[in-house]
């Protein structure tokens, strides 16, 4: 699924902005987009992704770019930006999804950072809030993303990682990934057993 | 339903943390929580907040504390920890509504910062992580509390607001309460048959 769903962060300070761009990305790639596009100057938010991303798997790409307003422009699909003044993401997400996921056609999901120029609000083909109040862009790609999915998203399985965290009821387990392979398989049963 | 859901940050960095911090406590107002819980060095945050919830309105309530510890464990209802070391937020979600919100009792939803001591693992009654993967504590928390609620917290309505955003297709439209709920009656109709 390369490539299907794409996050654009919109604007980055340097220094200010660097853990919520970085907060973006990681947000893009736990909840299930293939790919974030980030403001040229974002380099560390990148760094930082992209070590996360070798660190507990793929495949996520993080791409630097200087073009954004082009790229949304010129992005071939549906294009949805945030915004807390947009249509409410209960009555236009499954309008989104038949457009997007459904249709096998790729999604770019604007995210603002400083204020987005009427471009963006004029070129998406849905501008969606989640909520109409100010909060966080991050809380919502983060909502965005899981109703698109409708919590698909929450069931992938991770390549290529050197380690993986396993759910627990109380503390934290790391292990490799053949372990946590081996704990899955022995697991079904039991999983089986607590879906029923 | 006045205290239902408390939002609990631990930890603050000021300076390093406000945003977070911030952006923690203006999702739990957006997406359906009562109270925000912040350490008592996150005065800034605590401004922001309640400045939002001035213009945009409640009831939301921010509370500084220098005892998160203490109010965690004397927490009367159920007490979550989110963390990426927890159970499946989507094997959990079901159990945890039935003993909070289903059931009419307080929940405390528990957002870490800096790292969370063990005793919070230990006496929450559910440690839930939205993914096992590392990204925001304030995606988390977002996707947390839409689960919770079963999107009913995108329905609220808000008391003792100067202001109003209504939800627009392109660009931005703010009104007074009184303009918007004017509109929201005539749109009675429209809505209805939208839905169907």
């Amino acid at each position: 699924m390369t490539d299907d769903v794409v996050v654009l962060r919109y604007g980055h300070r340097p220094g200010r902005d660097d853990r919520m761009t970085t907060h973006v990305g990681l947000t893009a790639r736990a909840l299930g987009a293939d790919r974030v596009v980030l403001p040229d100057n974002a380099g560390q938010s990148a760094e930082t992704i992209r070590d996360i991303t070798d660190r507990f798997g793929g495949p996520f790409a993080v791409e630097l770019r200087d073009d954004q307003r082009a790229y949304a422009r010129r992005f071939e699909g549906t294009v949805v930006h945030l915004t807390m003044y947009g249509e409410r993401v209960q009555d236009v997400e499954a309008g989104v999804r038949g457009d997007s996921v459904d249709a096998d056609t790729p999604l770019l999901v604007v995210v603002g950072g400083e204020k987005v120029p009427f471009d963006f609000y004029e070129e998406a083909d849905y501008n969606v809030g989640v909520t109409n109040q100010p909060h966080s862009e991050v809380a919502g790609l983060a909502v965005f993303l899981d109703r698109l999915f409708e919590g698909a998203e929450l069931e992938r399985e991770w390549t290529d990682a050197d380690r993986v965290v396993l759910p627990q009821e109380t503390g934290k387990r790391v292990v490799d990934p053949a372990t946590a392979a081996a704990e899955r398989d022995g697991d079904d049963g039991d999983a089986a057993a607590d879906d029923a």
